[in-house]
């Protein structure tokens, strides 16, 4: 199926932990629980009785394109089969409950789960149904909880929302520098280049006593020139920029003749 | 309307940056976002001629309780009135085209919003519409602009998504980022002053015939606006900007006389 259609962005992909989903009532959030996975490089979709039934012709509408991830989707009657060969199982929850397990972050989970999948373990994260969540026979055959930290007031998250979330802090962690794109082509101005922009300008104000006093001329100066530097001028902004400059000053001139 | 329904959630919440959808075209999006926002402690949303029409029925069937955002809508005409009291602003694209602006990751956007509004300013995050995004003008007003790292084979998120990303990473930032000192009695420029320099040097530029064709004009023009936006221009340097402008402007003609 690769390259195809069918199985559309799942090229290549590394191993990544397995979304369980549990008892799922509409049929939507699993089609969009697949699309949130699949931006993030997961496709290893588990159901366990999902209630909407499956397959299912809403998740597959809802998927917007994610069809491969439906496709390899794994069918369980029992959440013991669908965890059987994980090593380590993370479950969500709004509200952690009393229980004798470790609360985690997104964050903190993916780097764990970073961690384990880098040294060749199995990982899965479990959902609940939409209105109960799991239920605690369920939370206590995970290792940890996942708690997404939330406004106090307003806590309000789908499965697919918690699955993005989740999603995206593993892929996160897969990078650990932030990569900042410089625009490309751009050859920023020396020293010199600002220089000269700084001097043109200066040299056209004195010629028409905008300064007006030495004073004024000794604030304003050092002002113009911070302005520029803070601006991380290209060569070509600085010509431009002087040319605004020349033509800006000689303009009044031309209109004399 | 603090603590009834209508405003649930939104009971003392701190500055946060504002959300901006310009030519949203499905009310859906645009009650997701306020669901996708509210959990994050965001409420200010602005809209910019929404194309699926304002109040909207499915907006606020879509938003899941978070009806305190929508009625607290503003609703504007013009980009630049949505935009005009905000210091920073950051836009959101899936495609970061050939633009002099950095492009950031939405957790380093997080961490700079949060800088810059434990420092009192004000920030937004704009989005385009659903097919198209944001248009390369609208783009230009940015300071920067945010993208999410995503499965190369595979990039599919919608509005409310990239809002829930990014407004988790915003809520995430509170507790991590040390504040960055800002030179005191420094006042930043309001995006609002920043369109009157350009607007003010742009018609000094065509009185003179400075960018002789429309091309040139038409390439010319986005770079000005960008340098300036890169300066982090204070409301003092805007103002001596001006100044220099129109003595510069005017001096040739003084000398006429």
């Amino acid at each position: 199926m690769a390259g195809t259609d069918r199985a559309r962005g799942m090229d290549g992909l590394a191993p990544a932990p397995a979304v369980v989903l549990v008892g799922t009532q509409l049929g939507e959030n699993i089609g969009t629980t697949a699309r949130a996975m699949l931006n993030f490089g997961l496709c290893d979709l588990r159901l366990v009785r999902p209630k909407c039934g499956w397959p299912n012709v809403k998740a597959l509408a809802a998927s917007s394109g994610a069809s491969g991830v439906l496709n390899h989707v794994r069918l369980h009657d029992a959440l013991g089969d669908a965890i059987a060969d994980l090593h380590h199982l993370y479950a969500t929850t709004a509200r952690p409950r009393e229980l004798t397990k470790p609360v985690l972050t997104p964050r903190a989970a993916a780097s764990q789960m970073r961690t384990q999948v880098d040294a060749g373990r199995r990982v899965g994260i479990l959902f609940g149904p939409e209105r109960t969540g799991l239920a605690n026979e369920e939370l206590l055959l995970a290792d940890a909880i996942v708690s997404v930290p939330l406004n106090p007031g307003y806590a309000s998250l789908n499965i697919a929302q918690t699955v993005l979330l989740t999603g995206y802090e593993w892929f996160q962690s897969g990078t650990t520098v932030a990569p900042r794109q410089e625009p490309e082509g751009v050859i920023p101005a020396t020293k010199g280049e600002l220089a000269g922009l700084l001097d043109h300008l200066v040299a056209e104000l004195d010629a028409i006593e905008f300064f007006r006093t030495p004073d004024r001329r000794a604030s304003m100066v050092p002002t113009l020139q911070a302005t520029f530097a803070r601006a991380e001028l290209a060569t070509s902004e600085v010509q431009l920029l002087r040319g605004v400059v020349k033509d800006l000053a000689r303009g009044g001139r031309r209109k004399r003749g």
